[in-house]
């Protein structure tokens, strides 16, 4: 695999899982005043636009991607909507 | 353009302007302490790698998107540094 690949697929590992530290933490705190409603709907919206993109596209590293993005973005949006 | 394609760009402009909201909501309320710091600090070194990819393979809109992304995380991870 050459450089360039390398970089992408590290950029897509990090993006995927960067929510998890906020789930953690809003977990933790079970707090969530200051986090932002309408960030997460629309990084929601879009990430499962990103997942419909995968599929008709038939696009496995988008669609397991994007995949685990919706899932902790979805977790983050619950516990904010529950904590307020 | 395709149905496909549409729904592309629209993943790619929801998910590109979703850090906004946080950006306005955090210069609002000038607190920062239920946000996430090493959330915001992987999503800005995974979008960072994004955006060398999109340089390195001289793709136009992989550069605009996380260019984009990237001046709008920075800012919501300066708030969280400087309100704690």
């Amino acid at each position: 695999m050459d450089l360039i690949n390398i970089i992408g697929l590290v950029a897509a590992f990090l993006t995927t899982i960067s929510s998890l530290p906020q789930v953690i933490k809003t977990i933790k705190l079970k707090e969530a005043r200051d986090i932002s409603f309408w960030m997460w709907a629309l990084l929601a919206l879009g990430i499962f636009l990103w997942l419909i993109y995968g599929i008709l596209k038939n696009d496995f590293p988008i669609i397991l991607a994007n995949g685990i993005s919706l899932f902790l973005i979805l977790i983050v949006l619950g516990l904010k909507i529950k904590f307020k």
